[in-house]
């Protein structure tokens, strides 16, 4: 979200249009163009910041003379009461791109909160804590930054970056080392080889047949210790399935590499920020 | 969600495009393109169906040759364990547009079955319960819809096709009565004017300068009940603000038109809902 | 068209390119680049003016090297013979965006100049002159702007944002108070209920089933006068169909509240403004 | 406008998305998206009809289940009360494309119309009424096909298909035979040389330059007849500026070879036509 | 490309409208839309074919009129004279979409045929010929599926799905071992850490380091055969630069794992096919 | 690529984010995006250099903070070692957009450098050498400028801004004569007819019938000679097929006025430069 934010335009291009439509028929009726204001995001609650220059980006779409004052970083956390940024130029451009911009950032800060309670809870830095694939279709690129900026891993992005060879494809083939064989004659030469199991069984036959990593599927806790031990060290081990933030600090303890969490991405709620005009 | 869909398929093919990317490099490198496949979308949990149409797009989006039974309809209740829909096709398309179609599916039923919990605890046909323009960036449409499914109402898409007076604008025309003036001057005629006040003094000045529609801010529970006297049917009024699953009912029992939510779209969570290929 | 500009860029980068193609060969074969140029837009006949700003902005979309001195703005009346604005930059660009600028502002004016002689000739300001949705296909906001421009109001801008109830959804319905109460029942609360009918017995029929507005399609004076008498204030009325110059004052005394001119955005004529080159 | 077509999608679905917008509110209240209909086009005056494809493909780009029946193609002469053509389909896809399909087909309409007028009254298959550049933005592959069929022919299509040397290319390079040096050292081989000229000095120095094509701009008559003496077939001559349906007959009886008439885009009124559902 | 042709339309469509722009000038004059037409595309040298599905789906996107026999598959060796294709449909559609059609598959073929050349010169099934990012802008995802066509495999497709370590991130690292382990530490698991070196010192210093990959960069033959040794198999092993087709039988031979090729696609040219009208 | 370069930025836009996708992921895990960081671009090789507006276009889409010193210009030689440009900015701004950028350039000028050799060696001012339709899929108006950088003119960009009749068309309009006759009836007026034939009776059929300009496709030099003495004057030549850097000198010779060389663009090869970061 640095000078890459050039290319992330387009999507808040498209929300801005969402919700601007053909103008905003209130402030249009009411405020006269000329008037300047000034406003200041605050945090109504703890968060882990994540989004601030998309926050920027959606007013400078809309008109480049709104300026800003930028009091925290993303990655940052601010406390309930924190002064996040102030914000000055035309107030009628400040009303129209408001909505817009509080929604990017909103979702994201939830995300990066709730990532930061998962990355806590792990208590280790030797285990990574990873999203999914399960994001707001067409906002994966803001949802996995909102990871992490809030301490977590990406996983891969998308189908095209990351090899993890599931049960369909293993039914397919005939076997994991037989799935695993055709992995590493086609697919690219520089991406781990992953494969999902959810038995100790596949874990062997993983290891055995080369598998750089073994996605453990849905396992108990107890299960996922035997899996550390058979292993051994020859592949790295990521836990998925019934995380939550009750149980990742003893799955930590087994001493997997990688915990994946869906609900990073997928059931965050949205934080409590304000923006208020002020003079 | 009907013949509109064909402008809703933007947004899908962005999706699609988002997670394929140049290729599923596990599922190119080991199966055949040539096996057929059987699926079966299931609900995992007790939900409030949205998004079937949606999820069935995303699959003839990439590739025409898929095809399905649906046993729903959007805004029916499926128990835990209902077989949704069973698709059938080439296994290679399945698997490529699974996530995608699950991550629309998913999250348009979360926030259908979240407004119709809303619904039901406000227990009165007499009120409506309103989404927000709270919506995840870009996806508004599908947002909306969803609240339309679980038996909520949609307040205004968009800033273009409402009158939503607040203090801003009131502070700007000088106030509320002078924002009323200006609005009904200068805002298209066919639209109702509402403005939002904090307090019994704003209802009252609101309701004489001849606002459609008052929406009590953030007022206690009493407040309301003095502000539907008040008022006596001269007006609409809206509550927002602090309601949730556990005050609903007492607001709706204030005898108030509506009750607007931004929970329902802003912090829903995705649904668990499983596709399984079969044989 | 001030900072909602923005979103109005792509319908103008379309023109640019419908017009450029693969660039200006005549010109590119004949001037250097590097030449300068003056140049001033004048009417040359007596216009109200609409479309400066998409003017000025076709040229910068090709170069931000124009630089413009507005002697008007929009909404104004332009002499004949009045010098509406000075531009200087390379030359090159003065010709390439010279014919798409135009064409944008001469069609827009046009539409304010005829909608300016309607609302004079309506010669009240009690009653407000309105657009239809009679557009050309995809220049709707530069249409629509242009009446405003003109003093007229515009009335909804699509399908979206306006209800209006026609003979084939009454027919659908059964009737007109079945109708009144489906749109009650299921479509935007904000939104006011807008009935058309072809006859007094239809009026009637709607205001005694709570119709908002009330539009009145191609009647005769008389019944109008007659509706008005009826309605004694109920519901708002709007007269369209048969509208012209020379009727719309007898109309406008009927006392209705709104006229509705297809002719405003389907039938303007491109009013006559020059572009010369100096020194 | 037969299988380019498809090219053509992009405007009409901008000019449905502008209409639709997020939907059409009233008729989604109203009318069961069950029901089926049909309806007839009809003319109300005597039309040159142009347009029918892009009407079709207006109602079908919404929904493929709408089916026609044409009854006249374009080109044709309509007379006032002819059947255009029946459609059927669901009622509700019916509705919702009506105004934006009915938008293209009485603008292009109008402009074949209004363009048959001119060839009338030009009276002469050796005279070819030619357009201009001016026409409405983003829609001028839609206007100079409605030209076409209206019996005219085109001018260049943009500023990349045709080299028109104008008095500011002129006075750039010094003069008009230098002009003509550079364009014909500079531009395309294939395209010919065309100048504009306002006197018969001008006239004698492009024919004597190798001038294709000289372009009469607001001469009058007596000067056009002295300028095709004066060439005696050595260029081909063009007429523009101040033609009229009055004065069209007799500029054609000059002997020129090209007429262009910038109203038959830049002025043309929509055409009324009539879209009626029945039973 | 097979059903993620779907995905590869939108360059396909660029690449028509920039040939057809508003029309074919010339079939539009001369051909009568009706005629129907036959055509066969054959293969006028030795070719590896690579693009049929592209060269297929340009023509229907034109018009879903065309129909295909298709003789060989992408992949294939074609003899000179051989037949690729049959096709027919309307004549006009085959004359307007041919040029583009065949611009894509004689580039695609051209780069399949050079990298079978390169493949067979490698001259072992140990060694992969990979290609680079050295593709034309925005035709990538074609230019490497041509390469896969012709044996040979893909390297990273851009920045996002590959880690490759050059001097400028080393210099800004500090070290090799620095940059690897910040690699280590920020970029995504599941993809292998490739550092690139121009000496043997670079070489010991990344596998120590534990590099998954190390290309070679401009070594002489001598130089990669004591990398090889050096190695040992801890590590892979690429060789890139000064790669040609005489001497990548000897680079094959020093036993590393992979050789890139920029030729393979910033320098094919393009075979030679012909689309002859029969009958 | 003057002030056209804006119209441009949409394929260089795609170009950029096929390379970047979701971001450098080497480049952001390893250099902090703070470095500063300068850079040379140098010719490797003797070139003729096309495309430098756009390789520096290409960072500045990226990032508005890259500044350039250039040291040529388009057109001009540059000797092997020569120094293009100086480029400074953030680092990981310049290692983002370095390939992309490169890969406009490099093919630019392989295609001005090949253009150079053809139009040197024809040897003659009097004869234009020409480019053809053959070029890159999207990159048409790259390939063109190159083409005209290196000295060469440009044939019809496209369908729709050039006649050319081929056999195709002549067979089914029944003969040479027929043909012209049509296309004089229905094409532009404006555009010159040409016509391809492969034999000397064709050319005297064409020239006859008034062709403007007569394509050889195909013929010895002798018959190009032949038609040269046959046609003497009456119509312009343009010979094609088989031309190749050893045989245009003496077409040259033979008083043709073009000469059109499909190899410009269809199989330039890249040209040799190099991106070097310094201190």
């Amino acid at each position: 979200m640095g000078e890459d934010l050039i290319l992330a335009d387009p999507p808040i291009r498209v929300a801005l249009e969402e919700d601007l439509g053909i103008g905003d028929i209130t402030t249009d009726a009411i405020i006269d163009p000329g008037i300047e204001g000034k406003a200041v995001l605050e945090a109504r609650e703890r968060i882990v910041l994540a989004g601030l220059p998309v926050f920027n980006r959606t007013f400078n779409l809309l008109s480049t003379g709104i300026d800003f004052e930028n009091h925290y970083k993303d990655g940052q956390i601010v406390p309930a009461g924190g002064v996040i940024c102030h914000l000055s130029g035309p107030l009628c451009v400040i009303l129209k791109a408001e909505r817009t911009a509080l929604n990017f950032i909103q979702r994201m800060s939830g995300t990066a909160t709730l990532t930061r309670e998962y990355v806590d809870r792990a208590g280790s830095k030797k285990v990574k804590v990873l999203d999914t694939r399960k994001t707001a279709p067409g906002l994966r690129v803001f949802d996995k930054y909102a990871v992490r900026m809030g301490g977590g891993f990406n996983h891969r992005f998308g189908l095209y970056d990351g090899i993890l060879i599931k049960d369909n494809h293993i039914s397919a083939a005939g076997s994991i080392s037989k799935a695993l064989e055709l992995a590493r004659k086609n697919a690219p030469h520089n991406i781990m080889l992953e494969v999902e199991t959810e038995n100790l069984g596949g874990v062997e036959e993983a290891v055995e047949a080369g598998a750089d990593i073994i996605l453990l599927d849905n396992m108990s806790h107890d299960e996922i210790r035997k899996a550390v031990n058979m292993v051994a060290g020859r592949a790295m081990l990521e836990v998925s399935g019934g995380v939550n933030l009750e149980n990742i600090g003893e799955i930590a303890r087994t001493g997997v590499h990688f915990i994946s969490v869906g609900a990073l991405t997928h059931s965050a709620r949205a934080v409590d920020l304000g923006l208020e005009v002020i003079s």
